[in-house]
């Protein structure tokens, strides 16, 4: 693996500390950065895409709202300056509102910049709010690390590893939470492995995961959706490792579209299915994933996916953003907490409920799970 | 349906007849038809994969062969003649060497013309040459027919019918293997709706399927391969049919990549998976599918599939050309002569030994099983 990994997004420090974003946009045929030195480039990274992945978008904003502000950070009315925060809260929330961790993380930091007010000069907030938008980013970094270190006790030296999408260092602030365990198990020592679905109709696969592994030095085979169960049947895989955008209280889990069917094909195989999230894609308000609506995107995706029309005009188009993988197909859900296995409404309650170290579901337990099955 | 089934290939009789033939390379974007009034243009079309789909080819190179040598069929040197069709039998071999199609339809007509040599004028020959051609034509038009007669007893009104690739009219004289169950379904009055998988990489579905059967009036959706499951999922699939490339003297299926998913993804679901082939697809000298190679197609297909990269520059690829669908997963086989099942060695020989008559494998009993074991 490369000495130093890619990073979606860094904060550069100094005098006129600014925000650097990898942007996407351009990837897999041009790596640019972005400097980030007020709110109005964030706002527009945020809503051109050019920053993706629910967590990175949380850290670009929080950061985004301390640019914002930070030239007023010499004067001396706090009321002024609270106010500052609350419209530049309110205008990068526009930049993306179906983002839930953007209002996360922007309601983080104006909640923090609030509180200080009755009784902290405005440097200090200003202060604070940087300090604030770096323990947001920390987190997520801690937070990978972890999701990626219980991963990686899922992996053997030599391991073949199937994903789908990308669920990488991409959307996150480093080490992604799908990959975070292949770079975890890399770092490790280990030799694996990574076939990527090119994952259609946005190709993520190709354009982020392909790219950001190759970046990164980690051997990377790019495939067709339809030529995993080929994959699987030569035995070249030895676990699918996903991520989420929602896991129901029974581990019933929303992800990207081809998940499902990718999770079939891995049981049929006997090849063991991983889900890796954090705690917060939990929605345990969710009995199951039949309460999750499956929202239709733009037939455009499927039918003018490259810049030009490849089928026939008004050709009727099913395009579904993404499907719910039933719980019983999923070996474990790999959280910063550990490795939950096997996969129901009571082991993801006692696992959540939990504290890290009280969680009773070891990696080693999981792995063997699998592996038994794996032979079977 | 609409009245008039858009043709592949079509021979315009006349004074000074010509193959009309639909350019494929140009689909779906712009209808063009060649009219080919010699060998070269022939050659070219299917160089230039302008036609496509084994039973296709050989009917147009039946039809280039002839059209190669009329300008000899007024002279009255027998041996001359046969010498121009060896001649022009060799040249339109070489328009793609691969096709088995393609030398066995010449193979036919070079036949004839031999036999034909000692005892029959040139003129004469030359209209046993034409007439051979349309023979092949005919042939193959019959046993599309069959195969859709036998593959409509499987389908009820109202079903939804899953396909991969195009096993459609454009790979064969007109009504094609896959598509001939469905077009035979609608002009028995039954509706039927076809859901297309797109075919990564080539897109045969998008640019294909879904083209030929809007322009023949059939309801069709089309959908990116990774969505099946999806479809299945939600009990809008009764059946899925697909074509094959080769089977095994087991039932063993090779056909374009995703179809051994598809039949796994099928199976997962309790719908039943149908194979449509000619009885010349099946090769007995094969025990099973384990003997049949996998070729490795060319990279680019997957990471230049849309006229620019879309993927990373040197990244390593898996692009299988076609997998091997287990017979296990076959809930039948149709032909021209009926529908085997179950699909194994001993009904595949029974099937294949006897006449059409004589096949024990009536549609009604396939269908049966299949509704009982979908409801299970």
């Amino acid at each position: 693996m490369a000495s130093r990994m890619v990073l979606s997004l860094e904060w550069v420090d100094g005098e006129d500390g600014f925000l650097r974003l990898l942007d996407q946009t351009l990837l897999p045929r041009e790596v640019r950065y972005l400097e980030c030195r007020d709110a109005a480039v964030v706002w527009e990274a945020i809503h051109q895409l050019r920053v993706r992945g629910a967590p990175a978008i949380g850290i670009a904003a929080a950061y985004g709202l301390y640019l914002g502000v930070r030239k007023l950070a010499g004067c001396n009315d706090a009321a002024k300056f609270v106010r500052e925060v609350d419209g530049v809260r309110d205008y990068l929330a526009g930049s993306r509102p179906t983002a839930v961790n953007l209002f996360w993380a922007l309601d983080r930091m104006q909640k923090l910049a609030h509180r200080l007010a009755a009784s902290t000069s405005v440097p200090a907030i200003a202060s604070a709010l940087l300090a604030e938008a770096q323990a947001i980013h920390d987190e997520d970094r801690r937070l990978c690390r972890a999701i990626g270190r219980h991963g990686a006790g899922l992996l053997q030296d030599g391991d073949g590893v199937l994903t789908h999408c990308n669920a990488g260092g991409l959307a996150t602030s480093e080490y992604g939470t799908a990959l975070a365990a292949i770079y975890a198990a890399v770092e490790a020592g280990k030799r694996v492995h990574v076939y990527a679905d090119e994952t259609r109709p946005l190709l993520q696969g190709a354009r982020l995961t392909a790219w950001e592994l190759q970046a990164n030095g980690v051997p990377v085979t790019l495939l067709c959706d339809n030529m995993a169960a080929q994959v699987l049947r030569e035995g070249r895989v030895q676990a699918v490792i996903v991520g989420a955008d929602r896991i129901a209280a029974n581990g019933d889990t929303a992800n990207k579209i081809g998940t499902y069917g990718l999770a079939i094909l891995a049981a049929y195989h006997g090849v063991p299915f991983y889900v890796a999230a954090p705690r917060t894609t939990f929605d345990l308000s969710l009995a199951d994933g039949t309460k999750i609506p499956i929202e239709q995107r733009d037939p455009r995706e499927v039918t003018h996916g490259f810049g030009r029309p490849t089928s026939p005009d008004g050709v009727d188009v099913y395009n579904p953003a993404f499907d719910v993988t039933p719980a019983k197909l999923i070996r474990g859900i790999i959280f910063e907490g550990g490795v939950i296995s096997p996969v129901c409404t009571e082991t993801i309650a006692r696992a959540l409920g939990g504290s890290e170290t009280e969680v009773g579901f070891s990696d080693g337990a999981a792995r063997r799970e699998s592996r038994s099955s794996r032979d079977g």
